[in-house]
């Protein structure tokens, strides 16, 4: 990249920074655990994100922002769970950044929440330099992907909290390697929590929700609202 | 994106179009056609690409050149059908650009090629707006990631010159909907050619050099190249 391209690009990623901090703020004062997901296209995140609205939502406020580049139709698929969503919709923008959170959040009453999920664009590079003001940051990577997608997409990878292993159940099919996966993530982040899921069979999601509740305590953060 | 952005943003594209002719320019010159493969990550590109690699070269002089954030996994993995493979790095660049092709074809006698594959980084957003001077864009959708993915990510299926649905043979396991699919690609391009591939068997393989054969013929380059 030319240098002015250089220099444009840190100032736009220290502007976002800064937000990024006060949502955090936000979010704390609310006392509201706030979890985004990112993942390549169709790596499942939507999916995982009905069941697992549809799951936490008895006993827990929760709610959604889906950020696409064009349709609402993850709003709507994740609006059948019952809990509040909102669609950001980005046009050619190749990820979510804090001010499209903030205003989507606009008119929102945070101190009734418990958990916010974020569901970002699918884009397995450019989410990783955006701060959303969230506590945790869950990347999805689906079977049928391939094993080596960590250390190809090493950033992303990187700045997460926990990776998620999706369509476990395709991984006869396709002949997944598991060992070979876990040590490609591994060797990104050696210490990343690694959960296997599968939205066919219940496989998975109950270890994926003590992680977000162990995560959620760990925080302190919904303790404090509520 | 805050003014200044756009005007930078505009300038790169206008200057990445700038060199993008004259790539073209230089292939055409050189009578060699240059084809390059765009969709998210895992979608099957690099498998395609090799069966192609292995099969054209029986008759033609075939070459790729590979983006990838880190790692050589996918140059190493197409240089098996034994033709020349260049591996172009882009550290958290999430696209290929005109300048990167420019630099990987450096010391490359293109004279001495009939096709080029160009590979992009696994990304159904970013690649979109960056010329690199191929004669055709083809875009892999793969049965697992869902078939609305075209109305989600409408710009890079609106400047493709082909769709490839890739891993057929997973479609019955994920109760994929090909009408859906191709209602879904015809939204955003109506008379985008389809085709439906599968690594595991020979199916749609056939069809897709038939196609291959047809654009090239029909840009007339390797016709006046050899």
């Amino acid at each position: 990249m030319i240098p002015r391209i250089v220099e444009v690009r840190q100032n736009v990623l220290r502007k976002n920074d800064e937000l990024a901090r006060s949502l955090r703020t936000r979010f704390d004062a609310a006392g509201v655990f706030v979890v985004s997901l990112v993942s390549s296209p169709g790596s499942g995140k939507t999916e995982l994100l009905q069941r697992t609205l549809s799951e936490m939502r008895t006993t827990k406020q929760v709610a959604a922002l889906v950020g696409d580049l064009a349709t609402d139709r993850d709003a709507q698929r994740l609006a059948r769970s019952g809990a509040p969503v909102r669609q950001i919709t980005t046009g050619t923008v190749c990820h979510l950044d804090a001010q499209m959170v903030e205003r989507a959040l606009d008119g929102w009453d945070l101190d009734t929440l418990n958990v916010l999920f974020i569901e970002n664009v699918g884009n397995l590079v450019c989410p990783a330099s955006y701060d959303l003001g969230e506590h945790a940051r869950v990347v999805l990577m689906a079977v049928t992907e391939g094993e080596d997608k960590p250390r190809k997409y090493p950033t992303i990878f990187n700045s997460a909290d926990a990776a998620l292993i999706t369509k476990i159940d395709l991984a006869d099919a396709v002949d997944f390697n598991r060992d070979e996966a876990v040590a490609s993530i591994r060797s990104v982040q050696p210490e990343l929590p690694v959960i296997e899921v599968s939205s066919r069979t219940p496989s998975g999601l109950a270890k994926w929700l003590r992680w977000l509740d162990a995560t959620m305590n760990r925080a302190g953060v919904a303790a404090r609202g509520h």
